[in-house]
């Protein structure tokens, strides 16, 4: 593993985040890590960006990941869905920069293609697909973990090729 | 001073975020300091989040405040919009609470009623109101400053009345 590529990957959430740490070397993966971080036993969403944010530094500290995944949401059910949906994902974006990792994020269609082949493809599809491409016996659940898994094989399947670093896409002002 | 109250008030936004100071004794309110952190030289969002909790993190540590006030919004042009505004208002929270500062939130219309004695004040109502309350020779530019200071005075007004602390609002799951 020496020349692998460590990644962890997060679907973040405001009630649970799902996360994934993958090993990526030659053509193969394997997961050291998928679970979620349960954010409802706070009460208010402050507490949940806080437990977040300690959460993911402890996870980071931990498997030490040379990258990070985020998926890129476009869009939500409604802007205030969006607004505390960007709430968490700003948490999350930060304590990855605090600790000096690069970040990357995929689209869900980036990821539905990265894993499926075309990005038009259903959730059970992916989910099933991740299964597969990990070896697992079962589709992970809950769903959140899947999730997480598929951005981090959709990150692992493009670096080196298209891998799209936030940093280097410019000015957004 | 000693028995006053000390409040930073933030208007966060993706380019400009707004912030105040004020003492706030007896009936009147000090303004301390009063500017806003400039984000767009920062080309990824990551990068203006990180610079926005530095920022954050250092007034208050100058200042000392010992509460916070942040507009709370409820709406956006549009979802993408609102995603990309939650991402720096938790970055916010998230600075806020990791230095203990209890966290109050106003609506926009919340503000108004405040300041001008109604929700559907004007903008401009409400900045000529902020002026003439802290006895300032002109309206504070850029507007985010005047927004800053209108969050800020609203907090003052309603501490002690009906001041809603973020963290006692119960569950949001």
């Amino acid at each position: 593993m020496a020349e692998g590529l460590r990644v962890l990957s997060v679907d973040p959430g405001t009630q649970v985040v799902g996360y994934a740490v993958l090993d990526w070397a030659g053509d193969d993966a394997a997961v050291v890590e998928a679970s979620v971080i349960r954010l409802t036993k706070f009460g208010s969403y402050t507490d949940r960006l806080l437990a977040l944010h300690r959460a993911l530094r402890e996870i980071i500290q931990t498997y030490r990941p040379r990258e990070v995944a985020v998926e890129d949401v476009f869009f939500a059910r409604n802007p205030r869905s969006a607004l505390l949906l960007g709430q968490a994902r700003g948490v999350v974006l930060l304590t990855a920069a605090q600790l000096d990792l690069p970040i990357f994020e995929y689209t869900p269609a980036e990821v539905k293609q990265a894993i499926v082949g075309h990005g038009g493809a259903s959730k059970q599809q992916v989910q099933r697909m991740v299964a597969s491409l990990l070896h697992l016996e079962s589709v992970p659940r809950p769903h959140d973990v899947a999730d997480a898994l598929a951005i981090a094989l959709c990150h692992c399947h493009r670096t080196g090729r298209s891998g799209r670093e936030q940093e280097s896409s410019g000015a957004l002002s």
